[in-house]
């Protein structure tokens, strides 16, 4: 199945120029989001993975039923003001400004589980960047993060740690 | 198993005098999380669902391992400006202030489709009658509402459509 059949290409959205990959497309289709879930639990149920952590919003999509399937806890990564108990915050910058997000403070039981982060795009890498510091400063280890898309012309697996290997079902 | 005990309360917040429900702890225990998807499966498998419509973003959390364990469609209910195509949008007030949920006008493939909508939490009912609009003017026929937990106190339940069956696994 080429997942690109069904992602949906929309023009100057959010911002004139800008090309969006839309997966709405492909999470209404059974058969597609199936596949792409049979492709992150293949690649992930070998490597004792403890948690895995999904960036609000599109990253719990992907992270939750992944998280079942290995048979793993589920942690949000969330926008500020979002997660009720102590939290750590990383701010980074983005193409259109800065964004801050939060994990809470004992969002792993033991110090060292592993702990893969899910996301549904990987593009300049930043968001990526400030999830995989929270993870490390609420003591997970990070085990690898894990993409639906790669936009590898903002070549944003450059600006990830290098030995956490990190994986892209779909590149444009 | 008691859900509840893997329930936290969060006194005050997000403001003074509000207990919070926080079920970060509860997704943190995969048998626990894998509990609430097991009674949600068994309440919705013999219902005929065509889709599972998520509200952001905890609806996403608990809305698509469902889609996905029904052999459904997935589709996410969202802020504004969040979906990059056409969008139907729907209005309501909270008791905070005043909200807008989206979703795309061709989000179900055929007219009639039965959608189940999910999300965490029945407060006082507004957001999942923002929803429920929604649905039906992109097309949907409303087969149900799903909850993890209703507050009861609040009375959201009288709110929604009369003729559509409302599930919570969690009363307060």
């Amino acid at each position: 199945m080429d997942l690109k059949d069904y992602i949906r290409d929309i023009p100057d959205f959010p911002e004139p120029g800008i090309l969006f990959r839309d997966i709405t497309t492909l999470l209404r289709e059974p058969k597609a989001f199936q596949h792409v879930l049979d492709c992150l639990v293949e690649e992930y149920k070998d490597q004792q993975i403890d948690y895995v952590a999904g960036i609000e919003s599109r990253g719990f999509i992907f992270g939750t039923p992944l998280a079942l399937q290995l048979g793993c806890g589920f942690v949000p990564i969330r926008k500020p003001g979002k997660l009720p108990a102590a939290t750590f915050s990383e701010s980074y910058t983005l193409e259109y400004g800065k964004n801050t997000l939060e994990i809470h403070q004992d969002a792993f039981g033991i110090p060292g589980s592993r702990v893969l982060i899910i996301d549904d795009l990987l593009a300049t890498g930043g968001t990526a960047v400030a999830a995989g510091k929270l993870v490390q400063k609420a003591g997970g280890t990070l085990a690898g993060f894990g993409f639906i898309i790669e936009l590898t012309f903002l070549n944003g697996r450059a600006k990830l740690l290098e030995d956490v290997p990190a994986v892209a079902l779909v590149s444009y």
